[in-house]
């Protein structure tokens, strides 16, 4: 747990900038949890300024959820920077599995990029694993066979770390593999919880060079804050601010002492 | 009243798929009351992708609050797709009124697209009625002549359902007309209200084949939300958030009891 | 003092017009914190409509937080015809010293458009004022040499009014040169704050044509609106809707006596 803590610790520490080309519904939520975790969000996505920005950033966060070709182009062109510069590049396909062409994106993605973590919904993470899933929208409606078998293999195929979010969190790196059972069942109440989760990932990422223990600390950090947030809500009006003031103050020692998981 | 009450039961027992070709200024917003009113939002609006997501949508709701040519393009290409698949559209015709680009788009999409419901401010539907009409921005100045006439005459004349909202929202098929007293004036002091309406009755209308009953729900429903957010509201943006707490909280039966609404 | 409390009655009294072309992050942030101000936000950037919601609009707000070249295009044309109609032009050069092209538009825009105030962070403005400046993302990370000299000069030189934002808030016509220390260390912990404060200073300038005391009056009522916002904050969200109700809730008279300002 310590490990996991120490990642948020250097986030509180560092500040690190988390570059986003995201989606324009929930770009305003991934900002601000990005600050809450203790980061600084960054959104530019001009073909003329991407590179620069990336340049001077510590992680990509990249996020499918209102997708048009030239938004897509960009988002390689700027995983082509993180590469050059060695930063770790988040990628939520959100939708995959719900329209070809979501699913195409993200397939592309994951041959052409270089990915450190992929994350998304049962749904789209069976999607892009070739399984039988279902997307309603950007909602999951599940998938066919074992989520961590497929998780894991996915992870070993791909060569990076996957999560797929859901009631239990599955993370593997192909190799180790954990469950966190963080989280509330609020969060799928509010519109972002998702995208949120991924520049939660992101924050932690910059920090970490362990993509697989970052990632980690990121699912569990943001877990907590929703159970957090969710203790008084009275709604998911109530909830979302919540989770946001959750979010920030939830310390490296929490994570040490609340998280809920265990290596698979 | 209780055919409006087992409209909103319906959209919680079947958690439709609402597509939305929004503008950027209030699409959270638009997300978010859409699931607490009981039903899944999707924003997309790609070329490539806008007729697969409507086929497995149940509504479509294209709101003009930040036009250009390319997005109305696409909102064309997803009401053509709503209409072969049979789904209801719901037209939010932003500003109708404020410049001529938005006047003429709504209007073409008037004469051109099957719209099953037209929802705007006396200044936006007094306009496409074709009175003198006074729209500043987004804002309803007035209209000149008689708004229950108003509405009912347009409502025939398109063969649809059309919805003008005010302090006293007036829904009319051209022959069924129903005053609706729900609401509360906070509802003007935030951004959006307008928008989140027409989600609310898209929402609605995506498990009722009768439109006008649909957005009487959806009217009512999202004014009896206003009316509790604004109970212990400090300012609006307490009133925000207790807006989507309200939402969620409102039942059928709460609709049966609390609407204030009668025949005209 | 009674001055700038005035401008916030002008405000209150006549709800102008406040056109946006903005970033899609904060945009709704934007919209909500002029209404609580008392004025009308719209948002529109279609070449087709941009000229004539100008012609109905008081002032013009143009912020390059998430700048591409074709929305930078059309605030030009914005902002040429904010100047044929007489109405001020806010600009918030976000980024500016990030990227090179945010910190080239922004040059262009000082250079061939009239505008009314210029306002940014330490690194944003010592940017524009050729200084040694540091810009992470959208975030100050200081400047060298003195502000109030920085900002001075600047403003003489652009021959309009100059905000440089930060914990003491700097504000300069040139000749006449006011420091305020409204606001509070919560600020920074949201994401945009810097451009709520541009909608409020554009909301002051729409109703008054001495640009400095407008600026001056919307740099003390948000700061107000901060400070009171943060006395019961349990974090960054239950701050950020707060920081709506606090706006709402500012008077004329709190402008007088709160106000933490000195002409330097």
């Amino acid at each position: 747990m310590r490990l996991f803590g120490s990642i948020l610790a250097g986030i509180r520490e560092k500040a690190p900038l988390v570059h986003h080309i995201t989606n324009y519904v929930t770009v305003n939520d991934c900002a601000n949890i990005t600050l809450s975790a203790g980061a600084l969000p960054v959104m530019a996505h001009a073909e003329e300024e991407v590179e620069e920005m990336v340049d001077i950033a510590s992680a990509l966060v990249i996020n499918i959820g209102t997708p048009d070709p030239v938004q897509v182009a960009r988002m390689f062109v700027a995983a082509r920077a993180a590469e050059k510069n060695d930063i770790p590049v988040i990628l939520d396909p959100v939708g995959a599995g719900a329209t070809s062409f979501r699913t195409k994106i993200a397939q592309k993605m994951m041959q052409e990029l270089s990915i450190s973590v992929l994350k998304g919904n049962a749904g789209e993470i069976g999607t892009l694993a070739g399984r039988q899933a279902h997307v309603r929208g950007v909602d999951s409606l599940g998938v066919t066979g074992d989520r961590t078998e497929i998780t894991t293999n996915l992870a070993e195929k791909l060569g990076c770390t996957v999560v797929m979010s859901g009631p239990a969190d599955i993370i593997s790196d192909g190799s180790r593999t954990y469950l966190c059972e963080n989280g509330h069942s609020y969060m799928g109440k509010i519109s972002g919880t998702g995208c949120m989760a991924s520049s939660v990932i992101g924050s932690c990422a910059a920090v970490s060079t362990d993509h697989l223990s970052a990632s980690v600390a990121g699912v569990i950090a943001f877990g907590i804050a929703g159970e957090r947030a969710a203790m008084d809500a009275e709604g998911p009006g109530s909830f979302k601010y919540r989770l946001f003031d959750s979010m920030a103050s939830v310390t490296p020692g929490d994570i040490d002492r609340q998280a809920k998981i265990r290596s698979l």
